[in-house]
C-alpha cells in the first residue's frame, strides 16, 4: 500500500553496464537525499556497516539482492554471502535474506548447471522477499491497529516509538511505524512521540523525516525525556520494531528499547513489538544467546551532523575529551515478561511465551 | 579540599576598572577554556540562561555574587535580584543565594545607610556562601563515601552518574561527583559510568572532562545504554545531584534522572541523591509543585558542538527536518519512594520521608 509519500530505500536496476543495487544513503538524511549504487557485494557490505542501509527487514532484502548481485556479476556467491552475513551480527533478517537467495542460486545451479539461470533464480528470490516484506508490512499494520484499538478502547492514541521502523527499513511501510501510520490514516493517532535515538539519531533524522512527509502529528524528544512523558501520563502505548526475537520471546532492538520497556511496565503502559516472521529466530534460545553488536566509541564521543565539516578521528566534531572511552552497544535485550504483545504478519502473540511463538511458527509453516 | 586538578568555575576580581565576576564558560568545554567577565547582573543573567554557568550549588553562589556586583557597581539591587532569580526557575539554590546576599545588603543599608558598606556586606555574604558550599562538598563526599561503603560492603564500586555534579557546579568539588572522587581517592572506585546527558551533553563535555583531569577510570555512554549496564549487573549504585528537593523528598534533577531511578528500582540497585541543604525547599510541598523549566526545542533538533560552525535557527546544525517540534524539559521529578538515600552535608536521610527531611531542617537550624 505504497503512496506518494513512500520513500524507496532500495531498488534493483539493470543499466547496460550491468546490474546495480541502488540504495538511499540513510546517513545523509534528512539533509540530503543521496543514492549509492552498489555494483558488487563488497560495496554493499560497506553500506551495511556504515548504516547507509539499515533496519532489520531491509537488511534481509538488501542481503538477498547482494547475493543476486554477486551472482549476476560473476563473483563467488558463497564468499559474498559470508561477507554480507558478517557485516552486522544482531539482525537475524540479514542472515535469513542472504540464505534464501543463496539457496535459490544453489538449487538452480544444481538443476540446470547454468550460471545465468542461477543468477536469475537468486534475483527472483530477492524480489520475492522484497514483495513479501511489503505485504507483511500491510498485514502487520492491520493487526497492530486492531490490537491498539483493543488495548486503548478510548481511541486518540499517543504512541511512543524509538529508532526508525518505517518505509526506510522495509519493502513496504515498515513495522512499528506502519502501525502508527495506519492509526494516523484512521484518524486515531493523537501524537507520535519520537525518541531521537542516540547515538546515531535515527529517530530525529529518519522517523521525524517519515512522519513529516506523512503529515503525522509528531514531537521529537531526547531518549531520556520519555521518562517525563510516562510520568505525565502522556504515553498510551510504546511501539517498537525488533532486530531479532529469540525462541523465548526476548527481543533485541535498538539500544534504549529496554529502558522504555521497564518504564512502560512501571507505568502500566502496553509495550508492543512489531516485527515480521523473518525477525523470529527459533535457533536462538534466549536473550543471553543473542550477540549484541558493539559499535565504535566515536559514535558517542563525537558529534556527527550529516552536513557538518569533520575533524575528529571518527570523522566528527569531538564533544568529549580526547581519549574518552565509550560503551556503545547498538542493541539491548528486552525479556519477554516486559513485552505486552508481538505483532507479526500472521497474527498477534500475547502473552509472549516460548510456546505461543512456537505455535506461530507451526501455523506459518502449515 | 581543592587540589591541583580543581577547576575554578567562578571567581570575584577587583581590577582598577571595578569589580567583575569571572566565569569559566562551560558551553565551550572541553574544547576551549574560555572565561567570561561579567561587569553587571544582566551579563550574568545571560550567562545563566545560556548555561555558561550552571549546576544548582554554583547557581546559588553566582546569584549571590550577582547581587554583590549590582551593589558594588551602583545598580538597583532589587531589580538585579529579581532578574537573577527569574533566569532559571527550577534550581532553588539560585533563589536562596540571591536572597541571602540581598538580605545582607538590606540589613547593612538599614543599619549604616552607607551604600559602600552595604555592597561590602553583600559581597561578604556571597563569599560566605561560596566558602560554605566548598565545605559542604567535603562533608557530602565523606558522608556519601561512608554510605557507599555501607551499601556496597564488597567494595570496588561501579557508579553510574548523570549530568555534571563536580567542581564545575560548586565552590568545592561538587555533590555526586565529589562522592565518586572520594571513592577514587580511597582506591574503591572501580568504574565511573558517565551518562552523556542529552541534549546538552554535560556528561560527555563536563563530567568526562573532570574525570579525565582526576585520572578516574570512567566510561562514557549514551543515556539509553544505561539500561544495558543495569541488565548486565554492571552498576552497583547510581549517584546524582539535585536542583530542588521538595518537602516530601521529591527530587528535581536533570532530565533522565527519573528513568535511571526506575531502572535502579527494577534492578535493586541503590539510587542516591547528593545535594547540599541549600537545595532543600521546604516551601515546595511535593514533586507536582516543582516548576520544570522547558528549554528551546533547537537544543534537540540541532547538533551543537562547542567549536562547530553554526547554521540553524538555534545556532546549530539541523539533525531533524526543519519545523520539527521538540519536547525538551530540562529536568524531571523522581518521587521519594524511588530514592534510596539523600546525602547532605549534615547527614544522610534514608528512607526518604517528609518527616526525616523536616527533622534534618530542625537539626540544621538547631
Amino acid at each position: 500500500m505504497a503512496d506518494q509519500y513512500a520513500i524507496p530505500a532500495l531498488r534493483w536496476e539493470e543499466p547496460p553496464e550491468g546490474p546495480v543495487l541502488v540504495l538511499l544513503d540513510q546517513t545523509r538524511l534528512p539533509a540530503e537525499e543521496v543514492e549509492l549504487a552498489c555494483t558488487d557485494a563488497s560495496a554493499l557490505v560497506d553500506a551495511i556497516r556504515s548504516l547507509a542501509v539499515r533496519g532489520a527487514p531491509l537488511l534481509g532484502i538488501a542481503g538477498a539482492y547482494g547475493v543476486a548481485l554477486a551472482a549476476a556479476r560473476g563473483f563467488d556467491v558463497d564468499e559474498a554471502a559470508q561477507a554480507l552475513q558478517a557485516a552486522r551480527p544482531t539482525a537475524v533478517n540479514l542472515t535469513v535474506g542472504v540464505d534464501r537467495a543463496r539457496a535459490a542460486h544453489r538449487a538452480a545451479l544444481a538443476g540446470s548447471g547454468d550460471a545465468g539461470q542461477a543468477a536469475a533464480a537468486a534475483l527472483a528470490a530477492a524480489r520475492a522477499l522484497h514483495r513479501e516484506d511489503a505485504e507483511a508490512s500491510t498485514r502487520m499494520a492491520g493487526h497492530g491497529l486492531a490490537l491498539l484499538d483493543e488495548l486503548l478502547p478510548g481511541g486518540g492514541h499517543r504512541i511512543l516509538t524509538h529508532c526508525n521502523t518505517g518505509s526506510l527499513v522495509s519493502g513496504g511501510e515498515g513495522t512499528a511505524f506502519a502501525v502508527a501510520l495506519a492509526a494516523h490514516r484512521a484518524g486515531r493517532l493523537r501524537r507520535l512521540w519520537v525518541d531521537e535515538t542516540r547515538p546515531l539519531l535515527q529517530g530525529a533524522r529518519l522517523t521525524a523525516y517519515e512522519a513529516a512527509r506523512h503529515g503525522m502529528a509528531y514531537t521529537l524528544l531526547t531518549d531520556s525525556a520519555a521518562g517525563s512523558l510516562f510520568a505525565a501520563g502522556e504515553v498510551d502505548a510504546v511501539l517498537i520494531g525488533a532486530d531479532r526475537i529469540a525462541a523465548d520471546g526476548s527481543v533485541a532492538n535498538k539500544v534504549g528499547s529496554y529502558p522504555l520497556a521497564v518504564l512502560a511496565r512501571y507505568h502500566h503502559v502496553p509495550f508492543v513489538v512489531v516485527a515480521p516472521m523473518t525477525t523470529m529466530d527459533p535457533r536462538t534460545p534466549d536473550g543471553a544467546s543473542i550477540e549484541v553488536e558493539q559499535r565504535p566509541g566515536h559514535e558517542v564521543t563525537e558529534a556527527t551532523a550529516p552536513q557538518a565539516p569533520v575533524t575528529g578521528a571518527g570523522g566528527g566534531t569531538p564533544v568529549a575529551p580526547l581519549g574518552t572511552q565509550a560503551y556503545n552497544p547498538a542493541f539491548d535485550i528486552t525479556p519477554p515478561e516486559l513485552v505486552t504483545a508481538i505483532v507479526t504478519e500472521v497474527g498477534v502473540v500475547s502473552p509472549v511465551t516460548a510456546q505461543a511463538l512456537a505455535d506461530l511458527h507451526t501455523r506459518t509453516r502449515g
